[in-house]
């Protein structure tokens, strides 16, 4: 992968001086035609070999285009800080929204590559690892993101002859310690790592873009004029929803008998207001036990509600954190994206909530949304919802698999039940502002939902993370077994950790 | 993942047999157009719990449909016989050409599956093979293919009432052996892996779609309905070269300082006549000792040529093969693509060449076809070779895991030398036959080859599969190198896996 880069490269002073000035003015118009445009966000990365330029290049891009617009990380090996939440999410929380650029000194290779050298990862997790972010690439280009990887390259030799340089120079020598010595001596070993890395991670859709770096004009002069082409070509590409998937109707057939998943629940169940009070006592006890168990100080909970309008949503939710302590939890309602979430790929929103092992959240709504309102309505288009089914589950695997606890609730009612309940609010005066003329216009589309939630539970109830139905028209019986099946469900991950 | 087939479905007599009819009709208009249009194949996959009617669809579908543009196979777990090849190679062997289909009763799936539940693959194995499939089936959805991914579902309950009744049958008892009886007492393990791979394959491209398998009529109609709207969507669709790449220009930038990898090579170097013929003999000794080594019986060989026009591509395979036994090798010349091959993805007709152990192929040209002629002369899109590096990486990857040893050579000559070579092939009548005008008109392209041959090496000479750049200018001193390096190379490959 590399071979391009072990010829010498060089541009001579007299040449770089006459050619900076137009690439700077051409990298600022594109700039700001992708400000302007706000399309899409274009994310550097910036990796490579110790010494090899890369802080200078992180520099120069700074210098050439307008910092303001751009959002400058740096990101090592993962600390034990890093490892309380899943580990993609630390770069989830500093993606530019569109319009905007950020640039990332080391990034989602780094770890990885460096955990592969010095033997933490074997062959098969390595391997595991690039095809996470093979996915999460692919992700970030469906959503619009336009991503430039950079690999500055060194040969062995100007690599320790650089290492040299700069520790003998008293401005530079800080930035030499023992960890980039043991990097060297293990320089042939980082070659076959990243080699692998990126042979796996070239995808069409993200290429890498390798770089000499040992002639500082060609280096920059390189890396500009690429960045300019893939601004430009971010600036002349169409929007990301005109593109289509390769074959059109892969949407899911509805059931051929019509007998759908909710249809053949038993909505018979109740539960007198006396067995109530005492079994929802018994299990919101249950649950603050389960919050001060000392194995969630490992682990973190998710829960998510999902249901139709006046299913029992909310007041389920206060009956549920009424038995945690209230520094333990968060409630996180999710109403349409505002505008700032608009300018994100569509999951940003709900990673930015995810909690720190030893803490939990409760979504009213989640980013089941995608699936649901937004396909019914038509916000997003059929490819959009249909590689979302995909996406989430992958976003729910990442979380399973940094120790997060994810349950998922369905409270299902009849439309029967929501016609009652509708009626109720309109007439009872303090429940009046919870039923809007949408509401109405929802339910009128129940056949729709009705196959969306079908669809949606046939494709993300996984063993990662079941999706839990529940019979909602009678409310003290589906709070009660709501309460049970998160307890049980939470018990049942904890011992099979252990 | 099941969910919705857990619900028992039903389709009464009657019904069925008012609609069988109109849905026959269909599905044969469909096939026609499809096989009028010539532009898409269409692949289905049967798989699912022993018991679920698997076999009685397969035979229902060649019923309804045309069977003789129609291609049935079966595929069971893989036979030591299967290991002698790369495990797709047998999947490739049956991949119809454009405008057929095929029915594939047990598929890419079977294996994988099967061999988690029985613990011969551990969990992350298991991950890299669904990986794998992953792969596959876009390439395959890139270049055309619509797949039909049906998975007959039966309840644990189901699925054992099935098997006794299957039993107790004097017509159907043979199908129930110890195998099917093993099956069903690990029918846990089987839903657990089976929820995996559907999880992590059910891709926008490619999705699954999950059928009840109890009830026969019902069986018939869903996946009959399906194979129908999948049929007419592949009909309809744009061809597959008119899907875009999400962003457009992603192109590799040329190298800045115009110096290219071939130019950087030392074409000067020469050797005599009399060192010649004792160096070849004895490298020819060496290489005809590997074939004969009991280490290659486990191992195949492929030795890829590429190079300009003449380069000496041809002179240099028939030194090569002289140390050969004819029984071991086979030469594989690559021209353009017939009829028959451009029906198939473009890797199909190099897959057909693959050895089996203890053989070798030499390729004098190869499927880099598509990074070179294909991409300088237009005849593929922007997105379909830049795509080709991926797919070839992964392509020679899975070679190299089971066993090929894979040595690719491209063969450098200067713009001088080859003008010399053209004018004595013009000049000397028993070489008139190799000098076409299409040579002189490829010479005229020497830049964007230049820039191609740049480009291939830099993104597919990995660690897996490095390319080995030969001055050539010098032939005798070239075929003494490439026979040199052709047996270092096998040697330190046979070495490695010890």
């Amino acid at each position: 992968m590399f071979e391009s880069a072990e010829i010498e490269h060089h541009i001579d002073r007299a040449t770089y001086k006459a050619e900076v000035p137009a690439l700077r003015t051409a990298l600022l118009q594109a700039q700001y035609a992708l400000l302007q445009q706000a399309q899409r966000a274009l994310v550097v990365l910036i990796n490579g070999v110790d010494g090899a330029g890369r802080s200078e290049t992180v520099n120069t891009l700074n210098a050439w285009l307008d910092p303001r617009h751009i959002r400058t990380e740096a990101f090592d090996v993962m600390t034990e800080e890093d490892y309380r939440r899943p580990e993609m999410w630390r770069y989830w929380q500093v993606l530019p929204p569109k319009g905007q650029m950020a640039i990332l000194f080391g990034s989602w290779y780094t770890d990885p590559i460096v955990s592969r050298v010095y033997g933490r990862d074997d062959a098969d997790r390595f391997a595991r690892r690039l095809e996470r972010i093979r996915h999460f690439e692919r992700m970030l280009v469906a959503e619009g993101v336009v991503l430039v990887k950079f690999w500055f390259h060194l040969p062995k030799k100007a690599a320790r002859a650089r290492l040299k340089a700069l520790a003998a120079d008293p401005r530079t020598a800080w930035r030499i310690g023992p960890r980039e010595k043991a990097h060297l001596k293990r320089y042939d070993d980082f070659i076959v790592a990243s080699d692998e890395a990126l042979r796996k991670t070239s995808q069409p859709e993200a290429p890498w873009h390798v770089i000499d770096g040992r002639d500082e004009a060609y280096r920059n002069l390189a890396a500009g004029r690429y960045l300019l082409s893939m601004l430009q070509s971010a600036v002349q590409s169409p929007p990301p929803a005109a593109a289509a998937t390769p074959v059109a109707a892969a949407e899911p057939a509805p059931p051929l008998d019509g007998k759908t998943l909710l249809q053949a629940l038993d909505y018979g169940q109740r539960v007198s207001r006396e067995r109530y009070e005492r079994l929802l006592e018994r299990w919101q006890g249950r649950l603050n036990a389960l919050s001060r168990d000392a194995r969630m100080r490992e682990r973190s909970l998710v829960v998510v509600f999902e249901g139709m309008d006046a299913a029992g949503k909310g007041s389920t939710i206060r009956r549920l954190v009424a038995a945690w302590d209230a520094r333990y939890y968060r409630v996180v309602p999710i109403a349409a994206p505002n505008e700032n979430e608009r300018a994100q790929p569509y999951l940003w929103r709900f990673w930015r909530y995810i909690p720190a092992h030893g803490r939990a959240v409760v979504f009213d709504r989640s980013w089941y949304g995608r699936v649901l309102v937004e396909r019914v309505e038509g916000f997003c288009s059929l490819a959009d919802w249909m590689r979302a089914y995909d996406e989430i589950n992958a976003y729910e695997e990442q979380l399973t698999e940094a120790g997060v606890i994810v349950a998922k609730f369905w409270l299902a009612i009849t439309p029967d039940e929501q016609l009652r309940r509708f009626r109720e609010r309109e007439t009872t005066p303090y429940k009046q502002h919870k039923i809007t003329p949408e509401d109405w216009r929802n339910r009128e589309k129940w056949p729709q939902y009705e196959r969306a939630v079908q669809d949606m539970v046939d494709r993300t109830s996984t063993r990662v993370a079941p999706w839990h139905v529940v019979a909602s028209d009678d409310k003290l019986w589906m709070r009660v077994q709501v309460l049970k099946t998160l307890c049980r469900y939470v018990q049942r991950q904890l011992d099979r950790r252990d």
